[in-house]
């Protein structure tokens, strides 16, 4: 058998107990920091893209759809997978382009996070979209999507009232909002 | 075949491909919104608590701990999650105590939201916790902690250059700030 290092745990061993064409949920046997054995189950996906597609008057363009997660309608900025190899701002442009039809000239890293870091390993990388041009959006054929466009104040408003849900998408208009008005801290 | 409308989804039928004591991934058959058919797997877990314990002077208590789906060290506020039926103030109260041995006299509800809602149906809400009294940290035997105390701007610094990463955590950080910079809204 053979024990693996990661970080303060050790992994003696691994198997997969469930895929499908957007997770694989794999389960380890662990011992952890402290010395007793267990097991982890990890959601595996591939990282995801979040586009805050801002006016030069500072409106925001959301995507509303119903989350089939938790049975309800939910209004986000343009999110989505990155394709497995694709480049991340190329991702992130794609989706951007099929869900709202825009093109931006102007992108901005707003950073990134883990989405859901006590049981998936999927990272969100963030972005500001400005220059924004408009084509002809194309949705994906799971996807039923709405668009429209709200003040990023009013986005922000919606934010702290718990109107926009979304933790990727909360984090994406937040970091949005201070970079755009505390530019330089 | 009994079939159940969610949304503007069918759901034709439904598996448990895994599950252990925190996660529980069931595969639904679906007809989606266009007509077609198709699968979609949910992660199930109970609610997440998120704390943020500020201090009179707006230094935020921080938690440090090594996330093994990431394989890295991540600094965040007071999460956990809601024993089965626990009221989710209590399960708050309780994170709070048990990870860095504070006892909060005031408590505000700083909203709900979606920790990942296209692959899980975790909800998380978020309080902040003021009129802090220090007592015995008592943390869980799965878990290696770490506290620190930085002002809450210092706080906020970090959220927007992604030094601190778990998107739940952000936005507990950027709501509270918000919260206390801007009480009116």
């Amino acid at each position: 058998m053979t024990i693996q290092r990661r970080g303060p745990w050790q992994v003696t061993g691994t198997r997969e107990v469930y895929h499908n064409p957007w997770i694989r949920v794999r389960e380890d046997q662990v011992i952890r920091p402290n010395g007793t054995l267990g097991i982890y189950g990890v959601i595996e996906t591939t990282p995801a893209v979040g586009v805050v597609a801002v006016t030069p008057d500072h409106l925001v363009h959301l995507v509303g759809q119903y989350r089939y997660t938790m049975d309800e309608y939910s209004w986000e900025i343009v999110t989505g997978y990155s394709a497995r190899g694709e480049d991340l701002l190329a991702g992130a442009a794609r989706e951007l382009r099929e869900e709202t039809g825009l093109v931006a000239q102007q992108w901005t890293p707003l950073g990134d996070c883990h989405i859901s870091n006590s049981v998936t390993d999927q990272r969100g990388y963030l972005y500001l979209a400005q220059d924004l041009v408009a084509g002809q959006a194309t949705p994906d054929e799971t996807e039923e999507l709405a668009v429209k466009t709200v003040p990023l104040a009013e986005a922000l408003r919606q934010a702290q009232a718990s109107e926009i849900q979304q933790a990727f998408s909360l984090v994406g208009l937040y970091r949005a909002w201070h970079h755009l008005h505390c530019p330089t801290g």
